[in-house]
């Protein structure tokens, strides 16, 4: 083998617990203010640690990777993005909004605009890097193909082109957190909530505890993403309308198509409606959460899906959450109640038709102040049939349904496949 | 507004950047033994923190949900995971490499089977989380019912329903570390690794460098999982053959099929040789990583693409790698180096099928010690038109094909989409 290699990067280890000696303070962070100026920009790199003013640093659990790739040697520390070239291809925003500390508290609302709005921060040296990007592609889903050959969609050489690839804007965006905004969003106190996300989470950045002066924390977690389908204008006007799907990661059926549960033909679906609702003159918003099996992961969803499936009386709709609450503690960790603030990153104060069954999204959605005309069930004859059992499971616990509520006999009768069929 | 709920955790903060008060000792790993007694379970959970000897905790970037769920009240911080039913529904090992600290560094072997070989830990209270979790599913993606049409694959009853589904075991895999291995295998001193990770993460877990005898992390990033296709005991069984596609997470294919790369086509393809190989008698492992865009990240990759698509000339094969380095600094994060490790864990030491053109993947894998008969390209008439700049980019820069390798001038000939189109 051979030697290991130098590395060269800086040796003194300060430990980030208490605030550095040097003199120079970085920018303050006014959440909320509507001047991106008075704002101040979010500063995570660490490039210069004294610029920074935010906790933890940025891509999310993508981080992790870019600290081995400088620990390898593959990446210099001190690498300035070259952002030439890369600014949005759609403007979004400002909206009002933006300038409500209570309306947007996960992500910057200014992250896509850095290069836009900082440009006197840039030529004092300062290293702010873009949370969001925006761009344009065309993508292309199976399904999609088939809608078109069954008259459910049209080709109309714009939004599904004569090839039949779909034009969308795309927008990914990394977590950005304001904690004030977090713990007021979920009930709590600020001090209790930096306190627990280092305890709870073994010892990940004590800064959430040592530094109560920083007020912003760049987690480590899966981002989101955006398809923007149609005209961007008419998702902020008032006399078009808008089509929303919010959809929460699931690989094994987004990708892969397992049977088992909804996720991917209820995606498709809320393409279909967009697609609708935009060819009719108006745009349709597909969100896409990282948050795979309820935010639980998928080691917990797998560990569910077995003790359900060998559970005694097998697979059944009125046990569907109580196997989930035995191992995770818990039915869900999604915390829909901060899923609102990318579709107020975007304007939108009306959705007209909301392609969605759960009233956990729902109730976040209208209690954030965004109006709510129409939801929309997936249709029966696109749930695979082993997903009958989560389907039911949800609609007997209050989600969505303009058929009729299960019963609990019904639930009762309602089983899934065995693990070994 | 309702005040602030009162949160029931434990107020007292120790900063975890030394050792506990606490004489108790937590049980020390072996990294490498056979006997998994000797090997030492994997203590990663906070409900007591005497028992932890790893450092962070499980789940992944999960973990800071579940931080979220405890600091909202949802979930009791002392939860144990009732295990009941959850075991592997089909067993996977131990195979020799299970016990060579050099041939796995990145996950637990034990992982699945903590339950099975930890019980007198158990039952003296230590609470050991599976980091592995085993299922079967069913699956069914549009494209392989287009291949049964066409009859590249056949309905066999067992493999591929009747109904088009694909039968399935699918693995879920947690990442668990152990520092030694990682800095051997990235060639550096393990001091260095500790120390960067925690600088350049922003100061993530201050045990990384005051805790030098913990040499177990839980980093704070996406799985893998893994579908196995055919009989699982073909895959270590030297009569038979295997297929193995290697693939990283590109969100924008592999749900919606954006045409500027190959991603979906490429894993369709992927399962489809693997189908074919396990109806032939053998078997097909798919393995799925979560490193989106190269492990930079999905902000990252969206800025890139509008730099290419901006830049003079426009999107163009010679220019394909350079615009990911302006941004990022480096072309690639994803560590292949790792890669082979979950390949290790499934026992594998040949492979006939490997569907993949790249040189990275292809070196990772052999430099580990595992035998690679034949390299299987995407067949052409599956790479959309948009694709074909990153494949010849890829192709001139070393990946494998079969056919002509393009040069300086084809490269310089070969152009994307702009971004209006």
């Amino acid at each position: 083998m051979e030697n290991p290699k130098k590395v060269s990067s800086h040796k003194h280890i300060v430990l980030t617990s208490h605030p550095g000696k040097s003199g120079k303070k970085s920018v303050s962070v006014h959440w909320g203010e509507s001047d991106p100026i008075k704002r101040g920009p979010i500063i995570g790199t660490l490039a210069n640690p004294n610029q920074r003013n935010a906790i933890g640093t940025h891509s999310g659990s993508y981080a992790v990777y870019r600290a081995l790739a400088i620990a390898s040697g593959a990446l210099q520390a001190n690498h300035r993005a070259d952002l030439t070239n890369t600014s949005p291809v759609v403007h979004i925003g400002p909206y009002p909004s933006w300038a409500d500390a209570n309306k947007i508290v996960s992500l910057d609302p200014f992250g896509a605009i850095v290069g836009e709005v900082f440009p006197s921060f840039y030529e004092e040296g300062y290293d702010i890097r873009p949370t969001i990007a925006v761009t344009k592609a065309h993508i292309n889903m199976p399904e999609l193909q088939d809608s078109v050959a069954k008259g459910r969609l049209q080709v109309d050489g714009q939004i599904i082109k004569n090839n039949g690839n779909l034009v969308v804007t795309k927008v990914a965006i990394d977590p950005v957190w304001y904690l004030p905004g977090i713990a007021k969003r979920l009930n709590i106190e600020e001090s209790d909530l930096r306190r627990i996300l280092f305890q709870q989470t073994g010892g990940m950045f004590p800064e959430l505890v040592t530094r109560p002066d920083l007020h912003v924390f760049l987690p480590p977690i899966g981002g989101t993403t955006i398809y923007l389908i149609g005209d961007v204008a008419a998702i902020t006007d008032p006399n078009r309308l808008l089509a929303v799907r919010v959809h929460d990661e699931c690989n094994g059926s987004d990708v892969f198509g397992s049977d088992i549960c909804t996720c991917r033909p209820y995606l498709v679906h809320g393409i279909e409606v967009c697609v609708q609702t935009a060819q009719a003159g108006g745009a349709g918003v597909i969100v896409y959460f990282r948050k795979e099996g309820r935010a639980l992961g998928e080691v917990t969803k797998f560990l569910v899906y077995n003790a359900r499936k060998r559970q005694e009386g097998g697979d059944r709709a009125d046990a569907y959450f109580a196997r989930t609450e035995c191992v995770a503690g818990l039915q869900d960790m999604r915390f829909q109640e901060l899923m609102p603030d990318v579709l107020h990153w975007l304007g939108i104060t009306r959705i007209d038709r909301l392609v969605s069954m759960s009233d956990m999204k729902y109730n976040a959605i209208t209690n954030s102040g965004i109006e709510v005309i129409q939801r929309i069930p997936i249709p029966d004859d696109w749930i695979p049939e082993d997903a009958w059992v989560e389907i039911a499971a949800k609609q007997a616990a209050g989600y969505y349904t303009p058929g009729e509520v299960p019963t609990a006999t019904t639930l009762a009768e309602i089983k899934g496949r065995g693990l070994g069929d």
